[in-house]
């Protein structure tokens, strides 16, 4: 500490300057090398198992807390679930979901604060898993956000994936429901890789055309198509 | 050919064996070709739609053939199936299944023709699934092959991935039943990516661990655990 005493005001401020000079060109060169440590693996490829333990997932939701959350949840876990929906919120231009069963509370919370942050959200689900006991499908349509559905009921809609600002893929068997969360054994895959993306984004652009209810033949009772 | 008939017998042969020697070249560079070509393209990634037309598929399950199949469906057509089944069927030494509802009887097929080939199979299934019409659970313990079942009926393994030799992972929505192949709108990803796969062959050797019948521990009616 004697230094800095005998130190000019000037000098001081040189030692400080150059100081915070390397201390920002060495947080810089360590972003670059965790980039660089990341793309060395290539594109993203993670996969999530379940059943999920819960915890509290409120700091995903509140980025600024001025108090602790009062939940009686566990708080500060990572969690395939809380993983799940970081993911998710990691969105900014758009997200496309193609949904069997949605039901998950804390997951239509995700999609309705992302909707509500202007990110363009489409969902294509199934025309009779949209109507179960909890279904979420309704919240979102109240919330304005673009639904459609598979439009025989003969057969299911029973993909399980998203896409995240076109470029990440959430897909796996896990329904979006607290049961498939919290208790059975479930997988997502969550990757970046292209040859994987892609598909999806055709599947997707596919099902979105295929359930436009705009194509949607009224049939009168005897069956003849009401022009 | 008036340059052949001028040519000694010996000459001949000096060409024949040269053009043969060049012909088996050509093909090993080929080969070596097409393989640098995939391997450039990294682990194989591919996806599968679902659902699949109904076609042929009796030539994936006999090799020779001494007469045209006559079954009525269009043969030597590729299909999402077809290729789901070419999947399964190239397994030499192992073949893991995670799978929730299995009911499907050519899938059924090539997993028995896979276990009478020498491929050790394993199976974890579900509970209550396991038991549904037409489950072809009964035909694979039947021939022996290794099969258990999620213990607690309150929860659903619903799981539908399978592991090729330790190598290739199978897995998506597609629950193995006839519904999902003909009708579902469904997905499968088949990837040889070792990030992917690893996490599943965890997973599965967990749950086959978990689902050991050595460990049930048999509770008489009032809850006592017997010895």
């Amino acid at each position: 500490m004697d230094v800095f005493k005998q130190m000019s005001f000037k000098e001081l401020m040189k030692v400080l300057g150059l100081g915070t000079v390397a201390f920002v060109l060495g947080v810089e060169w360590l972003n670059w090398l965790t980039r660089r440590l990341r793309d060395s693996r290539g594109p993203l490829k993670e996969v999530l198992f379940f059943p999920s333990p819960q915890v509290c997932v409120e700091h995903l939701f509140t980025s600024h807390r001025s108090f602790p959350c009062a939940c009686p949840f566990p708080h500060g876990i990572q969690t395939s679930f809380s993983r799940l929906l970081e993911h998710l919120l990691s969105a900014r231009t758009s997200l496309e979901m193609c949904i069997f069963s949605f039901s998950n509370m804390e997951m239509s919370r995700a999609i309705l604060l992302l909707h509500k942050r202007g990110v363009v959200v489409r969902v294509v689900t199934d025309r009779d898993y949209m109507t179960i006991t909890g279904s979420q499908i309704g919240a979102l349509r109240k919330a304005g956000i673009s639904v459609r559905h598979e439009m025989s009921s003969a057969v299911h809609m029973h993909h399980k994936f998203a896409l995240v600002d076109g470029r990440k893929l959430i897909s796996g068997s896990l329904n979006w429901t607290l049961t498939a969360v919290q208790s059975n054994k479930e997988n997502v895959i969550i990757t970046e890789e292209p040859e994987l993306v892609r598909p999806f984004q055709q599947e997707f652009l596919k099902l979105w055309e295929a359930s436009d209810p705009a194509n949607l033949k009224l049939q009168s009772k005897n069956g003849q198509i009401k022009k």
